[in-house]
């Protein structure tokens, strides 16, 4: 079937996107897009999780037309509603282009991974992140350079919350678990954290552990429920994402029986979302369509949320402190207090302030113990700042 | 649609295969499984290009129905002639076993990547000859030491040439570059040279200069044609394809849109396999059936085979020599004349004989003038055996 390009819509008319759009019909309402009757299916790259874009999403799919789209925002908020208006109607509902980019990780999740059980998908799956994080580790730099200059250059936004803070993340992470486990989309219940606290010490002192930190979105499900966290983590560096530099995205997978399955690519930018928008639109006029997510709506099962109290693992904990005696002291007691064994600890260096850093990274306990620590620690007058704690990618 | 086993059928019966297989009924005569009424799905796992596997692929295919393998050889040498008839019968002809084990790198290709003009398609298409390189560079070992444990270990066949010497590799890269391309299976127009000369000396010297050993499947479209090579070539630490260890198998496809992408993961094994194969039960299952390789058997392109004459690049050379003044200004005399320039040498170390061992990066330049270079040297007293070249991947 053969793919044809017959009205476009967007908030400018008049701006240069260096191609000529005078042959398409040009639709100023861009809701109005889902009732033309020449339109079998409608591509919407607006972004945003509500506003004209889910008016846009909701219209089609009203209209019995396919829908297919790069907005993450959109899907982990409302993709059960659509994915059920779809389903309704018997018209695809894509989104390939949501999730990392130009990286067919939805098809290969869906449909490449379907004989297994995932036990976790995890990965990096913002950009940038990923190059602020690595730029600081190539440069030793700070974060707020770091940040100052990506969003000169135009590599982030000028509020770079969404990106920082972990949101974009884990609107991606709230999608890929649910392809994953076949459960129902659970924004609301991921815990997250971003990159603004990282300072450029925590990387060096990573790094001689050997480790590199990465934000990483993963999500487990087991008996106790599906847990889903998207936090800056260490990641050992024979661990492949270690190796993803640069504003890159890559997902991991491990089944049951396939083992590890990595993919790696560019998660942002025109030409992979374009990519990954076309290589929806070849599957639509392929005639394929199936669920949006791994099943039906209906049969999506609705795990709780994992408690983090019963999780172990290993934890980074980095202090900056007064320079003056006792205070080791007084974070080990705190440590053996709360039951936390430490299997190193580095001291040397300094904070911008002039403090001093006490980098751990304990033995795989409970994460209950190391929050307990830092408990007793609160408001002790030798923290010169806020402890970070970064969780250890142990898989 | 359900999935339901209905026959089996294997050489051996009484073999313990770890399972129950007395639900099933059991057929004596494979071939037969084809004219059952009650099969829909033949997965056929036998191997071998030709003989009962062959039979049985082209009586089910006669038989209108559908076809699952796990077998690269086949495909590779007769994969055109099966997806023909699959094409007369509309019936589905799948094989993403076939390639990279469990990694989803046929439908990465045929569907993901659909919407890119792929460049080149490369990658570590055999787990045994990574293993074996990467255990060489992890210990220092020989060839000859890690291949005998590979065989006691059970990681490397009796007879290991298929793997050795890069014949699985060609199999499997002729199937990735006929669905990247858009051509035809062109097993035969494909350079083929394995890791049997590869020595611990090359490995540690690629190393010094940056650069990891593996073997690498290759192929790149262009006006001057196909060109197909597999090959043992040093890559760049700063690849993703240096980092992949042991058996892993790892995928490369460049696309115009999307970029590089890389898909990684276990690319031999029962649970590997068995996911591939259900996969494309799944697929199958869901009444998706298209071209066995990028578009039906007619429209498939017939470029000539590349002239490699015409190909450039940087290339190593490791002469093992007698160890005696004069040898390095002959060899260095012998790339002057070939229009050679080198952009490192190195000579320490011995080889197990005593030779002394020159190893050689070039300058990126015609491949010709290497082999001429080559040819220049071959006969001389110096050498006290094959000098060794390899490619570098400049990508």
């Amino acid at each position: 079937m053969p793919i044809e390009i017959v009205a476009v819509s967007a908030r400018d008319r008049s701006r240069d996107r260096g191609i000529d759009l005078s042959r398409f019909d040009w639709v100023d309402d861009t809701a109005g897009l889902a009732s033309r009757d020449d339109v079998d299916v409608v591509v919407e790259l607006i972004g945003g999780s509500d506003g004209p874009a889910l008016t846009l999403a909701r219209n089609t799919l009203a209209a019995g037309k396919a829908f297919v789209t790069a907005n993450k925002a959109m899907i982990a908020h409302h993709g059960l509603e659509l994915a059920r208006q779809a389903e309704d109607k018997s018209v695809a509902l894509k989104y390939e282009a949501a999730v990392a980019g130009g990286i067919p990780v939805i098809k290969g999740l869906r449909e490449g991974a379907a004989a297994n059980e995932i036990g976790q998908v995890y990965g990096i799956l913002n950009g940038t992140c990923n190059y602020i994080l690595t730029t600081m580790e190539e440069r030793g730099s700070d974060f707020a350079d770091v940040l100052a200059e990506a969003q000169a250059l135009g590599y982030a936004e000028a509020d770079p919350s969404f990106d920082i803070d972990g949101v974009d993340a884990a609107h991606k992470l709230a999608i890929l678990s649910s392809l994953a486990f076949g459960t129902r989309l659970d924004f609301d219940g991921i815990a997250v954290s971003g990159i603004r606290h990282v300072i450029a010490a925590d990387i060096a002192e990573a790094q001689a552990l050997g480790f590199r930190i990465r934000l990483i979105g993963l999500a487990e499900s087991d008996a106790g429920g599906l847990f889903q966290r998207v936090h800056p983590c260490l990641v050992p560096t024979s661990h492949p994402l270690a190796h993803v530099a640069g504003s890159l995205n890559a997902v991991v997978a491990e089944g049951n029986f396939v083992g590890r399955l990595f993919f790696q690519g560019r998660g942002a930018g025109d030409g992979p979302t374009a990519s990954a928008v076309v290589a929806d639109l070849i599957d639509i006029a392929r005639g394929e369509y199936g669920p949006a997510f791994a099943m039906p709506v209906d049969a999506l099962a609705e795990p709780p949320v994992a408690s983090s109290a019963v999780r172990r693992g290993r934890a980074y904990l980095r202090f900056t402190v007064v320079d003056k005696p006792g205070v080791l002291a007084e974070i080990a007691a705190a440590m053996r207090d709360s039951g936390v064994s430490i299997e190193s600890l580095i001291q040397r260096g300094t904070a911008p302030d002039g403090s001093a850093i006490i980098a751990i990274v304990t033995h795989a306990g409970p994460e209950r113990a190391v929050t307990d620590a830092l408990e007793r620690l609160r408001g002790s007058a030798s923290l010169t700042g806020e402890p970070m704690l970064m969780h250890i990618l142990d898989l």
